[in-house]
């Protein structure tokens, strides 16, 4: 059944919102954190566990899936849903970001942006449309508007220059997109470090209208008082009424700090990537499972915690299969980290639920700020 | 509870033989298949599936944990049952066959073997009574006697300098693991492909007494047919009341031709290793999953499966993960090959019971023979 793309706005507390998105493939509870299921799964770990976690939705990369199996192979197997045998909601990205960041040989021209793919170097071109058309294939409930996102810092004309012509290319892809019942396009405010500039991004982008409102081009190197402060002046000016997503954000203090500023919904690869290479992230801040502090350690990780693997094994058993660069060490510090960035999300939505929001922000800093417990 | 270690044979089917060894930890259904934990994990696939794939017995490597964590690391933490979390029975090897292939300027001597770790360069040495005193350490529920394990083909006199090293080495061996209530002790026969000193090797090693005995030294390159007619020669003359062990064996066909000739125990790298490098092992016979013919296919790799990641996935999707290098791919593949060699072995209980064994023997490899489904 067609469930109409809607969000409600629960409560507010201060900035922060706690909210719902309803989409044909269940509800996705704001704010919510979206586990990266790059070319089509999350990296080390397995469906069941994104569910456990209790992510409601996860990120495809446009960019990596048209390249391979391709979009339209996805399409013919019956969309990215039956592909994965992930059933819950799905955000694509457009593939810009990825296009700068991972292919060679990109031009960037009004009509598309042409590259070379990182796997066998053939020739593509993604325009507005392509990426639009990509994403439907793919079967995405939530699409993005292919953008043009530049590296920080760079000279005021080129961020204005990229700020524009995704604004064009907002409007291309809106029309592209044209109506598809219960299903999502985003626009994306860029404009760099230029306040004015994303400002004006906002209000075009507010103007053209879209379901949701994505603020792109941030955490691409710029320190967290640049990043928060643009989140401040450009949140005000999306409609209140649509969900403010922050693309590619961050560590769990950047998720706080951003829905203290009225930001719903994040994706980031830190969890999966940085559990690959060793950090657990939890309540007592991020931990170093390498450290040789560690290795004759009985305790668990945090025997408070929800995901059974922080649970069940001692520190010295995960410090000792990280160091021995076992497959099992990714697996379940990947898993453990899905588990924490969900309760992170979980505590920030009770706690604006219960207005509570500033102590609930107090009492999480302080806990990472006290660091890791003492060594036996 | 300690149980005291026994094997019991409930049925035979020509040289087929259908057993149950006792341990404190559990009973082991014979023939056994152990999945290697090599250092203390079994590479990709969490401890849940390896019981849910139906492994009564895991198999750890005493020259890894030596290394590290260190034995001694792990006794103080338990031993290695309460370190991993996996609390069944678990078999651990001498250290010397990864000493061959894994160190650096070893030198054999009649007190020991002494070696350069692989991981740090250490010089370490190995005796027969340090490698029991290891096994003892980790708590391993079988522990099995240092050998020395040369590669063939080698020169006549070497194999029989080897065995009978190993040979005296397995007199050490008893005396220094001594009584140990509910623990057992392996002994490994050698002698390479000399008929002579294989008889010889399993007599006096049965003279010595021993809770099980191993047969060593195969599957190092040579050709299935020689494997198995050593086998033929040497099984015979192992005690028919113990549990008789082909170390380091094999694939599946290799498995039901070695229990035709009497054989209860088995360990290999294969389901895991093939399955992180795209093999799945079916009752198809083995499948290249990078293979172009699965791009499109929405088949499961077998919906008749017991393993859910063979019936739930299309084979497009895993396809799709091997080409990507994914890490759920090598997860899925390592899991669906435990789970298929756990469904050999209980096959080949299931007709041995029922005295069909040549029927199954026939049909499974029939089955292998046939390949795998016709492209669609």
């Amino acid at each position: 059944m067609t469930v109409p793309f809607s969000f409600q706005l629960t409560a507010t507390d201060g900035q922060a919102r706690l909210g719902s998105i309803a989409t044909s493939r269940g509800a996705i509870r704001t704010p919510a954190f979206m586990p990266i299921a790059t070319a089509g799964a999350i990296k080390g770990v397995g469906w069941d566990d994104v569910v456990a976690a209790g992510a409601d939705i996860v990120l495809g990369n446009t960019y990596h899936l048209m390249l391979r199996p391709t979009a339209e192979r996805i399409a013919a197997l019956g969309g990215l849903h039956k592909f994965t045998g992930w059933s819950r909601p799905i955000l694509t990205d457009s593939g810009g970001f990825q296009v700068m960041s991972l292919s060679e040989l990109r031009k960037v021209e009004e009509a598309a942006v042409t590259f070379r793919s990182h796997i066998d170097g053939a020739l593509v071109e993604l325009s507005p449309e392509r990426s639009i058309e990509i994403q439907t294939l793919l079967g995405a409930d939530i699409s993005m508007q292919l953008d043009e996102c530049i590296r920080l810092p760079a000279p005021a004309a080129d961020v204005e220059r990229a700020m524009r012509l995704s604004l064009r290319w907002a409007e291309r892809s809106k029309r592209a997109f044209g109506d598809s019942p219960g299903r999502a396009l985003f626009g994306i405010v860029q404009g760099g470090d230029d306040r004015a500039l994303r400002v004006e991004s906002a209000r075009a982008l507010a103007s053209i209208g879209f379901h949701g409102y994505a603020i792109g081009g941030l955490a691409v190197g710029e320190p967290q008082e640049v990043m928060l402060s643009i989140i401040e002046e450009t949140a005000p000016h999306l409609p209140a009424d649509k969900p403010h997503y922050l693309m590619g954000v961050g560590t769990p203090d950047d998720l706080v700090e951003a829905v203290a500023r009225g930001i719903d919904m994040f994706d980031c690869v830190l969890p999966t990537r940085n559990g690959r290479h060793g950090t657990a992230f939890t309540r007592f801040g991020p931990i170093n499972m390498k450290n040789a502090r560690h290795v004759d350690d009985p305790r668990p990780l945090d025997e408070e915690s929800r995901c059974p693997a922080a649970r069940d094994f001692s520190r010295a058993y995960l410090c000792h299969l990280v160091r021995s660069n076992e497959l099992l060490g990714q697996i379940l510090l990947s898993t453990i980290n899905l588990y924490y960035y969900q309760d992170v999300m979980a505590g920030m939505r009770a706690a604006i639920a219960e207005h509570r929001f500033d102590a609930f922000r107090r009492e999480i800093k302080e806990g990472w700020a006290r660091g890791d417990l003492a060594p036996r």
